[in-house]
């Protein structure tokens, strides 16, 4: 049992080294030495839970899958806002998250990989139709569409603020977005009700939950 | 005069192999050599023109910033909708526009250029403003801030659409955004004068002038 909980920590911190390292230099030029140096754990170790540079990546990439799964407690147009605003501030501190981007966009892959794209339109779709349920959602919106739309738009949003301003104006940038498309799809009763700056504690609890920066 | 219109014309050949390859391989990834055999030229006439890699990359880059100079011949609203249509087509087909859009998205350069965005930003900011003096956008539109959510939202939409798609859906997305943003930025009665789908003949115009599809 000992030798177990000690096999999964190790897993975590070679992961971590993986996330730091890739978020850094890119997948091309990270360098397994690199990861292990910042590990702090043998060769061994390290090819003992991954079998390669390329295993290690995936790895990263399906933490961000995990982040939209579980990314949200929030409900209707407000939730997928706040949702936006979340991985936002996540974006500005957690490690994981920005290497798994950075991986996600880099396509250095032969198959790049659709699944975190999928992943997250299906999150904010479920918002968006649970949204159309209650009312605040137009009826001619077509939920997928404009999950696609949001999703798309947030993924180049992110990389601007990132190259413009280290991600700085970030949530700002988000903020706009939302302001942008709201009338588009919000029942003028309910635009009334939406802040599209996020609402709630969720940037406190996201910063809780996040290891700590680099 | 002869050895010049030469040497231009040695120049372009190494260029537009530089673009094939990076197009295919990435930054990080892309060999000298390979750009070498697809131009069929000495590694002399190559360095003769540029002095290494990062200068080949960067060459490739400009030419994106001198396609957004003078993009267009649109106006107004209408115009910004139009520039958008014939980039997502011109992604579609034209080598060093991908590749530029690449290398520009692989943040592999120690600091990222932001010149492709704020070229991109400029113009349509223009054409926004423009839309504003002719009574096509309400009055409570930032053109700057306008601009810079559609180019960021541009930037991410084209990369979902090449991950999910090869940019087979890229035209579709792109009307999609428009239908979704304009209500929010158009006076209600210039808005049914909008096509989100682009107009006039900038889909053949844009084709003729694009060298052959790799």
């Amino acid at each position: 049992m000992a030798r177990q909980e000690r096999a999964v920590r190790t897993r975590r911190v070679v992961l971590e080294a993986a996330a730091e390292v890739f978020g850094e230099y890119g997948y091309e030029r990270a360098g397994i030495s690199d990861i292990l140096k910042r590990a702090g754990v043998t060769k061994g170790a390290l090819y003992f839970h991954f079998a390669s540079k390329e295993a290690l990546a995936q790895a990263v990439i399906e933490e961000q899958l995990g982040m939209a799964g579980g990314a949200t407690t929030g409900e209707g147009l407000q939730g997928a806002i706040d949702l936006t605003h979340e991985t936002a501030r996540a974006l500005q501190h957690d490690v994981m998250l920005r290497a798994s981007i950075r991986l996600t966009l880099e396509t250095t892959f032969d198959s790049p990989a659709p699944a975190p794209y999928e992943a997250w339109v299906s999150v904010i779709e479920r918002l968006l139709t649970e949204a159309q349920d209650r009312g605040e959602v137009l009826p001619q919106v077509v939920p997928h569409e404009t999950a696609m739309m949001i999703v798309g738009s947030f993924t180049g949003i992110q990389v601007m603020s990132e190259i413009l301003t280290g991600r700085a104006d970030l949530p700002g940038r988000i903020t706009k977005f939302w302001q942008h498309v709201l009338p588009g799809i919000a029942f003028p009763g309910a635009l009334a009700h939406m802040d599209p700056r996020g609402t709630g504690g969720y940037a406190e609890a996201a910063a809780k939950d996040l290891p700590a920066a680099s």
